[in-house]
């Protein structure tokens, strides 16, 4: 399931192709689309890339025994949240499948609830999933809604349909 | 996996119940957003709802064996909506688990692929849960832009915190 999240995240470098395109074509700077949100009190773009990338690269740490690295939220350029995505890559395909091993009986901790604790499998399916898939959704829309060409097929990514 | 779709399918009455609210107190017609889009060639709320129902519902269906009920697309209400997902999580949770046996080995058609099949475990992973939290988030987003009062907490839903 993580590799599924680590692909969606990948999935983004089509919505960064296109960002960048629609900015050149139209002459206007792309932090005008990195600092977009959907409501004045929502978080911008390059929060949403962020965000759904520390949901994954946690989970693959957490998951797996390891702490997380630390990557700054520093990104000032479309192509600095390429590089984001593709550090977070990096990092959860380094985690081998061996690793994951005992995973579900692991406890998390949330830095927004000291002194709770949250199961494996738990963290997983209530956590990580949602909120990477909540985050990347986000980021879409934001685009969506500022005449970006992005559509579903972009957020879906590969499909592995097979002959009948 | 399912049962966290169905969740996610739960925690759209919070939005419901806001969205209704927030229509009643400024007294405007609930179906100016039912019929709101983030963009002029995306879908509405109201599809976003039905089209994550029915990937839920789809996937409970052929990954136990099953053909999915057939639920019309008329509903006129939020109320009607909220009737769409409880009829929807009804099936879900209809379904046994063990009914899921050998879910991974089977083939499912796609309407638009046609000739082609995907495999359970590509089709859940691939198809169900993206483009459940798609829709799901597309709706939230939707409300969200037009200044309902929904946080992430009402689309994550409940987390199993227990104490460390």
């Amino acid at each position: 399931m993580i590799s599924q999240c680590t692909q969606s995240l990948k999935n983004l470098e089509t919505c960064f192709d296109k960002a960048e395109q629609y900015a050149a074509a139209r002459k206007f700077d792309e932090a005008v689309l990195m600092t977009s949100r959907l409501a004045p009190d929502m978080q911008n773009f390059t929060y949403q890339v962020q965000s759904a990338c520390d949901y994954v690269k946690a989970a693959a740490a957490w998951l797996s025994g390891q702490t997380p690295p630390k990557h700054e939220d520093n990104e000032k350029s479309i192509d600095e949240l390429r590089a984001r995505v593709r550090k977070t890559v990096t990092f959860t395909e380094s985690v081998k499948e061996v690793q994951y091993v005992g995973a579900s009986e692991r406890k998390v901790k949330l830095s927004w609830a000291p002194g709770k604790v949250i199961g494996g499998e738990d963290y997983l399916l209530q956590m990580t999933i949602p909120n990477t898939f909540f985050h990347i959704a986000m980021a879409y829309a934001i685009l969506r809604h500022n005449g970006v060409d992005v559509g579903k097929m972009d957020f879906l990514g590969p499909i592995n349909l097979v002959d009948d």
